[in-house]
């Protein structure tokens, strides 16, 4: 199978877990629209932060996917367990909307930590074996840019660990560095593939 | 990452988007299956409005990536900003569709409102930065093209503007106004990409 | 644009609306769940009735626009206002699913006939575009060819028209009618563009 | 229509189908949020299970669709049938989901075990097609690899019917039965199109 073939595949996958995030937002609770909507701020803050995180995974997974020029079937099967996280984000995302500030709190964000820790040690698993079968694969991945970005994957390992156990004293604050994760792995990434780089790919 | 990826993926979210306004469609209050769908035309009318906007949303969003020859970090936050606006569409659709005859028809309203006003600064905030990085992206816009489409991004964002503080006082008329703007996007659009151009470009 | 990518957002729809098509299945009513599962055969035929109606309606749209080598503003706009029918399919499939035993099932099978009826008047306003402006969409399709498929469509239409009629009297016949223009529709389809034609293609 | 076109359309039907199944996760029953997440194992079983088969599903019908260069009529009909199986596969995983633990287990785990059964029908007449008409599609099957695949089908569809069978005795078995199988197919696939055979691909 081409990579493009997974990665449109992959694409539409993202593209569907990413859309279906709105069905979280709804009114619900006593009151007025006005005042059900003004108190549901759980909901939107839980959706922009899922929605940034899934599209900049989206981002990741296709410079990944970029190194490469084949896949073969264990690549495939790694692209899908890692895509099995990614399709359940909805799901704890539902559940910290719901229960941010009711009894629930804790499971809620501890279970969206859990999702995203799997989601990590999926995007570790398909880079590492992007990284070992470099020849096979036709990627040309420069070796220091390997070491560095293995450390910063380590590094967000165990950030949402870190959040995941924080989760249980504050759930906002647990919630909060998702959210600054997010932008984190939009800063610190991976290198670009060799075949995308220029004059100026230096701060892309 | 090309052009033709990002574009896949944001074809992706705009079709999902798109096709999820379904679901606000519904039987819903007493009476007949025939009389619950005579009277839920609000349903129906948000429907057509919102479906109209973002396809008329996607060929403007079309038009504007064609401009550009490759795709860089900034562009993709951008667009994954304007899409996260997007995506969320079929909430405030589903507001006014449930609330249009009822005392939270305001409340609704405005939500759309305010959603297409984030909307309108995302689209004019990642059309700004194609045009202000053009060389660095390949994209060939001539200037004068280029300050009568921010003018109409302008005019646009201010009708929003208009017609959501106008949905204090009516919402129906709020909602009347939104669809006109989808209508109006569609013949106020932006310059053609120059690629595309020919002899009959001039009505295109 | 390219003719591709206005596919390639059609597919998407296409896709998303055939594939929401299963949450009409789900067991409803009293008794065992084995019991609720048997007696939900509405739902079951109204589910593969809609797949095969939108799955035909797909093959049939990629053959319209493979006639043309790109689009204009006119034809992404009546490509839009079709799309608006085939998203609507899933919602009178749920009415025809959950009331043709009950007193709903006339407005049912009606509501599914109006949208069947706008979706044929929809495909007869594209193909007329497209064999009206031919040459500036760089489409070559035989004039013969071109009247016998215009007089398929009248005669589509017509068809829907007499069974929606017919629901009036037996939502059930109507159902089994629909069923059999999904059916219809799939031989008397349009003639294949030139540029796929071979030895092969009269059957194809 | 080309290949590529179908497969495009096939893959957004796989997205979409593999990513609705996150719909079938919601804490229900009584109890704490944290007492209803942890006693939720069998949505989380049944969404793994349904997960690995659609996504195995997917590469196994790339594979096969990959062996041809162009489609027919005929060949779109096949691929229509077998999708209207792989989307009703959420509706059976929900079943499970709901019901593993109550009375209606059994019911729920035998209507899985038929949808199973349907599509591997619909992979069987899928695949019959293509090596009967192998050179009118110009795909180029070795007959020895052919012979073997059509056995490997045989012999997934008797497991599908045993466990379904088994379904009547133990629906927990039989649900670990179906999962098995998604690895069968992992391993036991399809022939590799000559086009994409190299040096490596004894083992690909």
């Amino acid at each position: 199978m081409t990579t493009g073939r997974a990665q449109a595949f992959s694409d539409g996958v993202f593209a569907v877990a990413i859309t279906v995030l709105v069905f979280g937002l709804r009114p619900t609770g006593p009151g007025s629209l006005a005042h059900q909507l003004l108190h549901a701020w759980p909901q939107y803050f839980a959706y922009v932060v899922s929605f940034l995180t899934i599209g900049i995974m989206w981002m990741n997974h296709h410079t990944m996917l970029a190194h490469v020029t084949r896949v073969d079937r264990p690549l495939l099967v790694l692209n899908l367990l890692l895509l099995l996280g990614i399709v359940a984000i909805p799901f704890p995302t539902a559940l910290v909307a719901d229960h941010l500030r009711d009894q629930g709190a804790t499971a809620a964000t501890v279970t969206y930590g859990l999702v995203m820790i799997a989601i990590s040690i999926g995007f570790g698993g398909l880079w590492v074996y992007v990284a070992t079968h470099a020849s096979a694969l036709g990627a040309a991945v420069p070796t220091e840019a390997l070491r560095r970005s293995i450390l910063g994957f380590n590094g967000g390992l165990l950030a949402y660990v870190a959040g995941t156990a924080i989760a249980f004293v504050s759930a906002l604050a647990a919630l909060i560095i998702f959210g600054a994760l997010a932008v984190y792995y939009l800063f610190e990434h991976l290198p670009s593939p060799v075949t995308e780089t220029g004059p100026d790919s230096a701060d892309d």
